[in-house]
This record gives C-alpha cells, sequence and structure tokens, in this order.
C-alpha cells in the first residue's frame, strides 16, 4: 500500500481530494499547514473532519506565512465581501502559498517515501489563483525530479490535482458519492468570532452556490450579513 | 535601484553572493531562514557579517524543519567527519530544503517586488546536493513564472546563482577581490559548544580547501579532531 501525502485543510476541496486518495488505494497522510490563516478554526475543523475515515495520520506543520504578508487572508488587509467574481486574482491570494505548501508537502514526501502529493487545487471556480494552474503543477513536478534526491534517484514524484477541471458543484457530488461528511467542513474565510460563516466572502459564495447546483444540501451554518 | 532577496546562511558562500548582489546594482534584502539548523551560530553569525555592507536590510523567517527530519543538520543523525569527499548526496541533505526557501524567497520577492533571488549555490564543490543544480534553477524559475500573480503579471522573476560553477577557491578569490570580510562568517555544521569550527566536516574540509587553493588565510578558527 503506497503512501500519499494530502495537503488538507479541512475544506470542501481538500476534504473531497483525501476522500480520492483513499479511494484510489492509498495510505493518506494529511498535512495540515499551520499558516498563521485568519480562519485558524479551519486547522481545528479540520481534525473533526478526519474522524470520518478510518485510516489517517495528520500531520500539523508550523510556517507563519504572515510575516509575509501581502494577502487578506494573513495580513491586516480586509477580506472582500460579496465581490464581483471574475477571473482576477484577489486579494485573499497569499504569495507563493501553494508553492511553499507543496514544497514543503515533497520535503515529506522524501522523508516518508511517499511520492504521491494530493492537493484540492480546481481551475474553473478558483477565484483566479496562478498556483492553481496546470502549468503550474507541470512545472513544479519537473522541479521536484531535478532538485531531490529522491527525484534524482528514480522516485517519482506526482503532483494530483483530481479536482483541477471540476466545478464546485462536481466536486461535492464526487465526495457525496464516496460517502463523503461535509459537516465538520469549513469554507469561510472570514469566520464570525462564534465560527459561524459569513456567507459572503468569495469561499463562502462559491461553496453555496456548488451545493446549491449540485442539488444537496449544505451542512454549514451562515450568519449571512444585510445586503 | 532594483531591490533583490539574497538567500543568506553568513557562511562564505552567501556572503559572496551578498556582494556579488550589491557590485551588480541591487538593493540587498538578506533573507535568513531559521530552520532549526544545528548550527544556529550561523545566524548570529550573519548578523555581524552584514556589518560590513553600508545598506542592508535582514529579514529572519523562522521554519522549524526539524519537524521534518531525515538530516544529519536538522535530526539527531551524527554529522559525518571526514569522510571520503565523492559525488553522492550526503546525509547533511535536508530534503528540499533549498526549494522550501527559494519558494519562501519568492513569497517576500512578490510582496516586495524584488524578482531577483540570489543564492549561493555551487554544482562543483557542493557535496552533491540536488537543490544547487542548473537544471533544478532552471525549473523553479518556469515554475515561479506560471505559477505567482507576479510571473502571470509579467514579472521576470530570476534566479541568480553566481557561484554555480565556482570552486570554493575561486569563489573566495571572488569575494577577496569585492573587499569582502570573512572574519565572521561561519561554515562548520557542527560546531563545539563555544562556537569554534570542527574542522573535520565536509563544510570544514571544502572551506580550508578553498582558503588554501585561492592561497588565502582562512580567518577561521578550528578545533580540529585528533584523526
Amino acid at each position: 500500500m503506497s503512501r500519499a501525502i494530502i495537503l488538507f485543510s479541512g475544506g470542501i476541496d481538500s476534504t473531497t481530494t483525501f476522500a480520492i486518495a483513499v479511494q484510489q488505494g492509498f495510505e493518506p497522510v494529511a498535512l495540515s499547514i499551520d499558516y498563521g490563516q485568519r480562519h485558524r478554526l479551519e486547522l481545528e475543523k479540520g481534525r473533526e473532519v478526519l474522524l470520518q475515515f478510518p485510516v489517517h495520520t495528520q500531520i500539523v506543520f508550523p510556517v507563519d506565512l504572515t510575516g509575509i504578508g501581502g494577502s487578506a487572508l494573513t495580513a491586516d488587509i480586509p477580506v472582500p465581501k460579496s465581490r464581483e467574481m471574475d477571473q482576477s486574482i484577489p486579494v485573499t491570494y497569499v504569495p507563493a502559498r501553494n508553492l511553499i505548501f507543496l514544497s514543503i508537502a515533497a520535503a515529506f514526501a522524501e522523508v516518508h517515501q511517499a511520492f504521491d502529493i494530493f492537493y484540492g487545487a480546481n481551475v474553473l471556480d478558483y477565484s483566479g489563483y496562478p498556483d492553481c494552474r496546470p502549468e503550474f503543477i507541470e512545472a513544479f513536478e519537473k522541479t521536484l525530479r531535478v532538485g531531490t534526491k529522491a527525484g534524482i534517484d528514480g522516485s517519482c514524484f506526482r503532483i494530483h490535482a483530481p479536482l483541477l477541471k471540476m466545478t464546485k458543484a462536481e466536486i461535492v457530488l464526487a465526495g457525496i458519492r464516496l460517502g463523503v461528511d461535509y459537516s465538520h467542513t469549513h469554507s469561510c474565510y472570514d469566520p464570525f468570532p462564534d465560527g459561524i460563516a459569513c456567507g459572503k466572502c468569495d469561499s463562502c459564495v462559491i461553496r453555496r452556490k456548488g451545493f446549491s447546483e449540485a442539488g444537496a444540501t449544505d451542512p454549514a451554518t451562515y450568519r449571512v450579513y444585510p445586503s
């Protein structure tokens, strides 16, 4: 049974990705990065989400990206609400975040001999993050092949992004088919102090639309801002 | 004046690289990574080394790679002494270290609009680290071009590795020509508790050989193990 590292935030995408890795027969290792995110609740919720999977290991790795700044998710920049969705790159973009996360995953991959790395990137509902694009994944795989001991020794790093071309609705449906329980998943970028989702940030809007289009009930509770 | 990020450990290579970036007209920002290295002295020494440069900014960014393990530099694996130098990858290899460091540098680059990133990799005296090879640098540059907001917006990330094909002797000579004062630089992987270099680890052996071949005096103090 081959081991896989799954970048795991406890949201819809990474939870579905985790379930897909399990279905594909991998022994899953969840790698959760504590990067000083505003929505730190996702780290706590993530542990609850994982309990539904009979076999799971979770590694929590701290790397404080607040020192880098430049994003509404880590610095003191307001999270936009109900903005026009377009393909521009939003202020919630954390510079080089997935690059840093995947680099850390590659280090764990090398130490734990788990050369399959899963992450929940997708290009359709992705709010324009450049490090969720297929060109990025391909270039990064090449970097690992030529720039790590394991790669040079012939181990084949594979970056799996099974959700890459799925809409949020398709992701939700795929998860439901795999029996995923989404009740503890957390998506909101800017929850209220009691943890209730705002319903208006990009992430909430995309999530709600996804469940709605999938004809499924979103188990999250929202305290929607007055419009 | 264009800003550059220089990965800076306070050793011979990164100090020379810093001086080269200054000579090339960049406004230099030293990025020192506190990664839980055994030879933590290098972080303290680094500050002293930088004092010789009239303009310098230093960022110390913590990311604790001891949680990843797998290397004599971060885990509880003995640092080899007086080993046969060959092209095999040594136990002091930290999995994906330069990849993680350069990814962090890329994040700072994006926030600080400093798209020139310097690091002191070299392929000759490099003890076989895969993430010091030109193929790695090229693949990583491509990853930044396609996987960051700045890259997509047309900013041109350049990874500079000016020492890539230099021997340690050539590096020392280049530094001396630029007026570098190496007296505070630290190289030893496994110093004695009082900070004196061991003289026998790969890094000490390469350094001593470099100064010797350059016909220069090594300002470091060694307490050489009995052979």
